[in-house]
């Protein structure tokens, strides 16, 4: 993976760069639309890349193992060619879903034993097995396979959980060198730092997984229930210890705000359903602040839905008719509002990076926010 | 309302025509898809036009009374700018619904007084008021309020119906002479044909709705029940009757196969929901033929959906991908069938209007008829 560093912001630590994949290039800041079941929930691929413009999307490995199965990904030529997203994926281990989702999940030394959350049929994840399942589906970047705890653990079972996944990543990263894509291209494998909220066990997660010099890192276990500070204060005490020419990725966060307070912090990559979900339940994201589109104050409001955004749908439907389709349960209505969703998320992270090369992050990110995060 | 009639196929009663409208030119024969609530469900307005090619849309005047209610949509300046499908619009007159839909519907001479299924609110529908209702809406067709009786009703309740619906019609003719477009465009009146399947019923309302001079003429109250066969000698006893330089819809028909039948008897538009409802519960119609698209034999079908369409989403997915997106609830499932399905209606009447210009209607249709009704 070619990671280039085009420049690193004179107000802070935030960065703008560049990396390349066999099916096109990540200019980063990058938001990464969740793409559970190989598809972006209500937002045709043709959109995804003309209207929301994203660089970059995410696959869930746990879902697309049960269904449709890896084998008929692999069978399509990978999952950019099944869902016709051709642009770059980055698919998880199925780790987090495996803990959270699946039924009777039992961790050993040797992997992650779990029944189906949709048929009850019994499954085992282990360190190479994930690799080998995202290696099939063909994404461009693959994550390693590891354990998430609760936010409210013990340090010392943050440690030894820590120690089971850095062994773990030791496998994993053996197993990725002794194999290959069979659709051809390249693929990278990410580490994930984890530690939960303990500065001590970050640090030594942090340098085993530099030693074992992956493509790129992640950081992982954050955003489940802990405050923000923690977030903040977590990624503070990593990212100093990432080598600063590989990308980094705070997997599964978040707000607006959570994306600009981390890129200022050194993140590059973010993914999170929050945009395409608060959409479904008509939660709004502009240009001009946040507003739930069902209420009353809508009914009439005949201007578009963001005259900010380039977005076909930010320009097209008003406010008037998105509240009519999301109150009448209308499915196009789920569609409007998460391509404006993502659309947003993706233009903010376009800002951010214009701003990073103008090294002017921390003065636009303090006059933006107020602007996006005002309620309506 | 200017309708031209281009050709009249010398191998059967089927004509190739069009009409203009304030909102672009409707070439007939034509299908009509359904946007009930001011949506087409699951189908964006751009898709509708540079996908699907529909050249007019239906919208239910009982549905968008209730919600977001007449007077949002009159506000936002009609039905076309609310929705920004800015096409024809043809709307119905809320008839068939309030019998249908609503609670506690009571008939009188004046009108249909009814209870709101949504919130049991009660209202009352005239002749008058749904005209008032459609020229707020801005439709470019409008419809006349009507009684669509049963299909099993008898002689004596389909006469006594039928001439209420024409005290109605013609209560309504006169209306819309006294009235204009708050939008300022051009908007018609069609009449509705009813009598059931009695022939002489239906031979009594043509020449009385012909002896009123509608801009254009629907046939109703079929496809509620009775046989295809009946429904076929209905439309030929009406369609000699009604004047040969305006236009004729068929309410609420049908499949492809009905389609074909009544064009080849005179009709020139249809509404249907079956494209879009069939298609939301996994049957494709395609140029190959029907298919159940959640059946196990496309599990590892990885050739387009349709390969005889040009429509994007025809040519760009696959029955593999679309299979497991309808088996794992995936919205995009719903919107690639509808858009499918709706390409293909108005596909085939895009060839029907060929195969009359050509004198060929009757030939292409037998030809055609057993490769699109082909069970997969
Ligand atoms: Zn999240
Ligand atoms: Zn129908």
């Amino acid at each position: 993976m070619t990671f280039t560093l085009a420049h690193t912001d004179a107000t802070s630590d935030a960065r703008a760069a560049s990396f390349e994949t066999a099916h096109g290039t990540v200019r980063t800041p990058a938001f990464m639309p969740v793409g559970t079941l190989g598809s972006v929930k209500a937002v045709p691929p043709r959109a995804l890349h003309e209207d929301v413009q994203a660089d970059i999307i995410l696959g869930n490995t746990y879902h697309l193992y049960l269904r449709p199965g890896t084998d008929v990904i692999e069978a399509a030529g990978g999952l950019q060619r099944f869902s016709q997203w051709n642009g770059p994926i980055l698919t998880d281990s199925g780790g987090y879903q495996v803990f959270s989702l699946a039924d009777r999940c039992t961790l050993t030394e040797e992997g992650a034993e779990f029944r189906s959350h949709i048929d009850g049929s019994k499954h085992l994840f282990t360190p190479e097995s994930v690799v080998d399942t995202q290696r099939a589906l063909g994404s461009d970047i693959m994550m390693v396979l590891d354990e998430c705890p609760a936010a409210d653990v013990s340090k010392a079972y943050a440690r030894e959980s820590n120690e089971l996944t850095l062994r773990w990543a030791e496998r994993a990263r053996l197993h990725y060198e002794k194999t290959t894509s069979p659709h051809g291209h390249e693929q990278a494998l990410f580490g994930i730092v984890q530690g939960v909220t303990y500065p001590e066990v970050r640090r030594e997660s942090a340098r085993a997984l530099v030693d074992l010099d992956f493509p790129g890192y992640a950081i992982g276990g954050l955003s489940v229930g802990e405050s923000h500070e923690d977030m903040y204060d977590m990624v503070e005490v990593v990212t100093p210890l990432l080598p600063a020419h590989k990308p980094r990725y705070l997997m599964g966060v978040g707000t607006p705000e959570n994306l600009l307070e981390n890129v200022a912090r050194g993140v590059d990559m973010f993914d999170c359903v929050m945009p395409t979900r608060n959409g479904r339940n008509g939660t709004l994201f502009t240009t001009q602040g946040r507003m739930n589109i069902k209420n009353a104050q809508f009914t009439n409001d005949h201007t578009p839905i963001d005259p900010g955004l380039e977005a076909y749908v930010s320009q097209t439907f008003t406010k008037a008719y998105l509240r009519h389709l999301q109150k009448s349960n209308e499915i196009l209505g789920l569609q409007i509002a998460s391509q404006q969703n993502l659309a947003f998320y993706c233009w903010l992270m376009r800002e951010a990076r214009q701003a990073i090369l103008d090294d002017r992050f921390m003065a636009w990110k303090d006059a933006i926010l107020p602007q996006i995060t005002r309620r309506w």
